[in-house]
This record gives C-alpha cells, structure tokens and sequence, in this order.
C-alpha cells in the first residue's frame, strides 16, 4: 500500500476508534461529551496516534487493536492540550484548523471542564480497554507510566511552562523547552509502540533517538509554516509567533538557517532507524511527510 | 488512640507523603511546582485520603504504606478540582480556607496548567510508586480504574457540568448533581481502600452505600456551611451560594429541613456497616466528625 493511502486509512481507524471510545451522550452531561468531540474531531492529522502504530506493527504486524486504546489516549491528551492552549488566559486564540477554538464555541468554562475530561478520558480510555489490548498488565502499567510521564511536569505541560515564562533566548533554551513541550509526546509515542510490541533494549534505544529528532525536525518546521504557510491551508493565522514575540526557530535563527535544520534534523531521525532494517519504511515515510507537509 | 489524634496523625502522613511525591523543583519548570504545591499544602482537611485509608486499615491494619499513592493521588485530583473551579470564567473566587486561590497568587494560565498538572501527576505517581505497594498490577490497574472513572464525566467532572447548566431546580436533579460532584470521589475512596485490602464482594456492598450516604451528607453540610458558618472559621465568604442563585439544599428546603436530613443521611450511612463489626469503628467517627464539623 502506497503511504498517502496507509496514512489515511490509520487516520480514519483511529477517527472509528475515538468515537467508539467516547460516544455522544444523552444524559445530563452531553453538553461536555458534545464539547471533547468537537475538538476530537476538528481534523487533526493523528501524527501522534499513527506513529505509535507504526513503531507498534514493525513488531506486531497486524495487531493495531492491542495499541489502539494507547494510540487514542495519546491523541485525546494532544486534544485536551490545544483546548487549554487556546484560553484567553493561555494564547487567546479563535481559530484551530480552520474552525472555531472550543472556548469560542462552547465557552470558557466549559473549555477548561472539556480539556480536563480529555486528560481524564485518556487515562480510562487504556483502563477500559484491557481486554481488548493482547498486553500484560505489568506492560499497560509500564506504557501508561510513560505516557503519564511524557504529559506531565516533566514532559508536556512543563514545557508549555517553560515556554510561557521564556527566561533566556537561546537556541539551548528553545531545544530544552521543545524536548519537553512537543518532543515528550512525540518520544512516547514511539517509545509505548516499541514496548507494547517486545522490542529490544537496543531497538527502543534507536526508536527513541529517531523520535527525538523527530520532535525537533517537527517544531522546526511548526515554526516555518507560521511564517510561510497559505493562511488558508494551515487553517489559522500566520505570523503569530512574532506578533507575540514568541521565541521560536525563525526568530532565533531566521528562516534559512531553520529550513536548514529542518533538513538535518529529519535526516537524523531517519539515520536513527536504518539499521532497523526494511520493518521501519513506515517510520522514514513519516519522516518524509512531516518533513513536506504544508499544515 | 482517640479519633482526633489518629485524624491528626493520619493527616500529617499524607502531608509528608503528598511533599514526598511533589518535592521541590530547581529546574526550569520550578513555577509550576510552586503553584502545584502551594494548593496541595492550603490547609486541606484530607477527608478522602484519610477515608481510604480508614477502610483499607478495616482490612489490612498498619499496613497504609500500600495504599499512600493512591490517598495522595485522590488528594491531588480533588486539589485540581478547586483551582480550577476557583477560576475566573467558573466561580471566580479570590479565597479558599483563608488563603488566596492559586490564580489569584500565580495568574490564570499558571492556575490552569497547574490544575492540569496535579491530575496528571494524581496517576503518575499511582504508576511510579509501585514498588512502595504491596498490590498485584491487576488490583492496582483496577483500583486505578475506579479512580480515574469517579473523577471523569461519569463522576466529578461531570458533576461539575450539571450544576453549571443547572436545567431543574428539584431534589432529584440536586442529588443526581451531587452524586457525581462530591458523592464520586467519596465513593472511590471508600471502594479503593475496600478493593485494595481484599474486602469481599458484601463488604464492598456495605462500604459503598456507607460511602454514597456520607457524600450526600457531606454535601448537604456544606451548603449549611454557607449560611451558618463563622466566614474566618470557614475561610471564605458565606453567603454565597445564595448570592450566586446556585441550586442548593438550603435554596430548595430551606435550613430546618436540610438539619434534618442531614442528621438522616449521617444515620443511614452509619446504620449501613453496623454489620461490619467492631473494625469499622474509624467510619463512623468521620461521620460523626463530618457531621459536627465547623468549616
């Protein structure tokens, strides 16, 4: 199967997935299910999802349905992030891909609630679904840790701090802030796929190397798009970074120097992996498509 | 021991505890961990931990080693709950037992993240204290599972939402908020400690109808509280419910007859593990404490 179709086939797998595990409601809450699946399904791309998948099945080829739980818990922690990043309080922004940010639509109040349940959701999401993972408990133990992990202080939410509290404008600065803010989920991402699938120590150790460039190459190019991008594909404002003074890549280094790095780093990504032999194509196709994309 | 010296006690084990798993920071992020822990050590009551562990001791005495992490982490998710609820676009309080609310002293985006990051931080460090539990992975992953449900939609998250959109002022629709809002929380604590130390299906039963009548009674505390209590003993102002037209107890029945039903509910849930013999003695002096309590 040609990549393009792979890619949206898993896309639409994990869309199934989501909504199998978070269905509309009619009790006295629908207001916030309604709320979770509107963001849900604002039309991200699944990178994180699709990524686990793809390092899960260089080991288990055919088996999704053990990492799907893992796969949506990760991509409703991703929803809920944007959710509170678009805040009045956070970036005060109205559009996400195109359509109204969640607090636009269902107000501030219950954006703070829905991002909350989507954090909480992820965690019953792997709970609820044992059964249908074939995973020890001492491995859905270990994956949820590091999901936990990559969300937390020390992953996800700590960079946001770091990025909301900028205290040295430095290209060392900027990498530790993205190691931690896009990079963390990135790296568990790869990291669950690879354990749940019974890699090696040596094997995790290069998927995780591969997903650390990874993360970096996929900031760098975050940061060009909002400079270069069509407003209308990327389905939000461009050149908001340097209207709030935000420290990224192009006003670090400038655009020529970040396209530079954006080769580099998505070049080390795919040197990572290339002794894993032909089982990791799916991971340099990934590479090469967020390397390409145009949102 | 007396009951006040052993809730003393019990109270400052998961002060220590809580300090333990959320030490200080000096990296990058150490804001965060500023805010988080300036909430966790506001002067809570610690009912749920000290509930959890009340009955998981019915089961296992002097064993409460094996079930901190999950008293600490219900401690943490009921902490979120506050920050958040505090915020401006919820109820938009400047006060909470006496001290100003967390984005009053660290700002709204900080309040945010900070809430997100004791959720998150509730799980990791059920996950990452594993070893410290003297619990089979399944039984942790079980009771891990009734936490993270009593604090979602279905539970405290979802309460939330109802008496947000308040669509029904009668006692049916006031219970069915409350069950979710406080009665959740409650309920996992007392199923927890029940599951964790191996109570058989007849005794989780009994717990658990203690565990709903405590959560209502609680409640219904709470709102006499808000028009009874010393505003310096209770550390915020009274009043408010009313001033903010909230469905409560005292706004439906008035205070004669929410006494009344409070001192029922104490009854019921009191009545419901007189079968349990003398080891339940500790739940019924919370009832008790809970009932006659000034803040």
């Amino acid at each position: 199967m040609d990549f393009k179709n792979w890619y949206d086939l898993k896309a639409r797998k994990i869309d199934y997935h989501l909504n199998l595990y978070l269905p509309e409601s009619h009790n006295r809450q629908k207001k916030i299910y309604e709320s979770m699946r509107y963001s849900l399904n604002a039309g991200g791309k699944r990178v994180r999802p699709i990524l686990m998948i793809a390092v899960f099945e260089m080991f288990k080829p055919n088996e999704e349905a053990s990492i799907m739980p893992f796969a949506c818990a990760l991509e409703m922690i991703h929803t809920y992030s944007l959710i509170h990043d678009d805040l009045p309080a956070m970036d005060d922004d109205d559009l996400r891909r195109g359509k109204l940010t969640n607090h636009k639509v269902y107000g501030e109040a219950m954006a703070i609630l829905a991002g909350d349940a989507l954090l909480n959701k992820a965690v019953e999401t792997v709970l609820q679904n044992q059964t249908s993972m074939n995973l020890s408990p001492k491995i859905i133990l270990s994956c949820l840790e590091m999901l936990m992990r990559s969300s937390g202080i020390e992953g996800m939410i700590g960079g946001q701090v770091v990025d909301m509290f900028v205290e040295e404008r430095s290209k060392d600065y900027l990498e530790y802030m993205h190691r931690l803010k896009t990079g963390a989920l990135i790296r568990a991402a790869c990291q669950i796929g690879a354990v749940a699938g019974g890699a090696s120590e040596n094997e995790i150790s290069k998927i995780t190397d591969y997903a650390d460039y990874l993360g970096l190459a996929f900031q760098v190019k975050d940061d060009i798009l909002d400079v270069t991008a069509v407003e209308s594909e990327l389905g939000k404002p461009t050149g908001s970074d340097e209207k709030n003074d935000k420290l990224t890549y192009i006003t670090l280094l400038g655009l020529d120097e970040s396209e530079k790095l954006l080769g580099q780093y998505t070049h080390q990504a795919i040197d990572s992996i290339k002794h894993l032999g032909e089982q990791s194509y799916r991971l340099v196709e990934i590479a090469e498509y967020l390397l390409e994309r145009k949102k």
